[in-house]
């Protein structure tokens, strides 16, 4: 019986980690969960689970929910997610947090020596080199659960990290692959809400529809395989059939494919190395399908997947820059603060303005993201 | 420094196998060679790689050889090919004979417990349950050279085979695929001998073309990965790119894909369980062949696919049969002495006549095969 505390308990991915808990009542069992706000999401899923620990975001939540559940212990704020990601019992963390708050409960779980399965790409482009550097350290594996880098670690399964030649991350395109750059002037957070393929939570929607996503995403695959930018290749697959693809040396090509369902890579996270049933989820028929496309990325259509590669390449906190301000941005215009295009131009502002550091450590990084966030926001309010 | 022995030397697989040890000669060396009856093939080969042992199909073949070459010992018949196969500095047998006739060698690398890469699917289609006993007995596995084998047996690399739930093998279509079956009446050899993708020897490009290899593969995944047949999927797609897949039971699919070049397999089951370059091949570029396409497989239209899922269910001795009623009504096309579609009467024929046996032995083995060729020839001429 693995034992899992699930950070992000109320979010698409979260949702779908206790779709995969029900579904193995004699493998799993959710010790502990951490959630932001939403109570009325959260007290169904208390109820059902009965975990031993609850983390919510302020005091003021804590309040409210200590009205619907006794009996069971409630902390709050970065402190309880550390707390519900060290405890003893717990075998696995699932890290499903939105954004670069999932850090220091990463950094946390991983020196408790914790199976980390890290659906919070955040975590890894704001501080890639602290956290595998954590992780070397300790000797703990990160289990990804992004759909592409599950894909990724699935094709590397057996094999020797050395004889990787190129990573092939494949992008669907997001709502507004079809339109040209002039026709993003007008699009409305509804209309960038729509993705094609997937369904998931709104900050990923918007970041596939800017293909900033893609651009974490090889961050996240620089860091979590130890690989080269150079050797991470973007292409644009509508059909969000073949999840990602490794090319080794010998110019033998793996890849994964599979229905877009965020509950296989979930599942395969918590069964890792081994694999289980999972009836729920329809099977693959290429059949039906018939047809698979793939074209080649544009990066002058899509300039935040152009920065995202460079401020990878420059390294240091650039990415951490990048990062918070895309946070930042993307939340501005789900408030209808900002326009579609004017997301971009923000990145593009934070990381000219950014004198880069090296090699910042976790309070640099956090007082760095911190900053960053404050002058994307005062820059237009 | 691995000692391989190459049987059918002078085959398309062969001459891609040595064109592999001549890339890394600092990595195989060719230790034994054997070939049928293609002087003028061999001795440049024999010159080049100056391997301790040579090993022809008859004695006239001997006679001629050693005009060419001294110093070698020349052997000759099936006694040779076993002499190839157990010597004791061979590390590695590469299985690429022609039919069944590399059967009784291959039993005996696997006693004398040789990595065994193999090429030779007919003989895991006559014999697979005899292949299978002794390699399990001798803990001896067999590597699959076949593109859709090895794609497989990649896509099982580091799995529990516990875990699958299906395979499923790609089928270009061969030559015929786009006509109907009213269309096949007049096609000529020639008509048949030009595979849309994989540029390969005579009777396995006419297998194609009848659909008869993937038959034949269907019944070489059963034996090789020990999985029944309703769990075998074959599935038509054009572009030969995905070499092969595997589902797993959480609906994961793993696939191996590539550019058209035996190269890939020949080397993969060299190198086993590492991997190492292959400068001269291709590297694929999905960019360019934008679209990848899949079509369910018509059993009406292919009787030879229908044919060998038939006598693999019913087992024993029906695929021994089909098997060499296939090689033999092959051989007769390629002679001219039959139609196209009289291959599939031929092979229809010689299933109904059999009276299945259930565990053969390999004396039966052989003599069930020797009198289907009799019959399949006879019947005829």
């Amino acid at each position: 019986m693995k034992k899992i505390s699930l950070l992000g308990a109320t979010g698409s991915i979260g949702i779908q980690t206790l779709d995969v808990i029900r579904a193995h009542p004699e493998e799993f069992e959710l010790y502990a969960m951490a959630f932001g706000k939403n109570i009325d999401k959260a007290v169904p899923f208390i109820q059902e689970f009965k975990p031993e620990l609850v983390v919510v975001q302020d005091e003021n939540t804590k309040q409210k929910l200590s009205r619907h559940i006794d009996q069971i212990p409630i902390l709050c704020g970065s402190g309880g997610l550390i707390e519900a990601s060290v405890a003893d019992p717990v075998d696995v963390v699932v890290n499903a947090v939105m954004g670069s708050i999932g850090l220091p409960a990463t950094l946390k779980a991983i020196e408790a020596r914790k199976v980390i399965a890290i659906a919070n790409k955040e975590t890894l482009v704001t501080a890639g080199h602290l956290v595998m550097e954590e992780a070397r350290r300790h000797q703990v594996e990160l289990l990804p659960v992004d759909s592409e880098h599950s894909a990724i670690y699935q094709s590397l399964n057996g094999e020797d990290k050395k004889d990787i030649h190129k990573l092939i991350i494949t992008a669907s395109g997001g709502s507004f692959r079809d339109k040209k750059r002039e026709e993003l002037e007008g699009v409305t957070v509804e209309d960038a809400l729509n993705h094609p393929n997937w369904s998931m939570g709104a900050k990923i929607t918007i970041d596939s529809a800017s293909m900033m996503n893609k651009g974490l995403e090889v961050i996240e695959a620089h860091w979590l395989f130890n690989v080269p930018y150079d050797q991470i290749h973007v292409i644009l697959h509508r059909e969000s059939v073949i999840h990602s693809m490794v090319e080794y040396v010998d110019r033998s090509v793996l890849a994964q494919l599979g229905t877009p369902d965020m509950k296989v890579p979930i599942q395969y996270a918590l069964t890792y190395p081994n694999r289980m049933e999972l009836p729920m989820t329809k099977q693959l028929n290429l059949e039906e399908i018939a047809t698979l496309h793939f074209e080649k990325m544009d990066m002058e259509r899509f300039p935040c997947l152009r920065m995202a590669y460079e401020a990878g390449r420059q390294g240091g906190s650039m990415t951490t820059v990048l990062n918070a301000a895309n946070e930042e941005a993307v939340q501005m215009f789900l408030e209808g603060k900002i326009s579609f295009l004017e997301i971009e131009q923000l990145i593009e502002n934070a990381l000219e303005k950014h004198s880069r550091i090296h090699n910042p450590d976790l309070p640099a990084i956090l007082s760095i993201d911190e900053e960053t966030r404050k002058q994307v926001r005062f820059h237009l309010n």
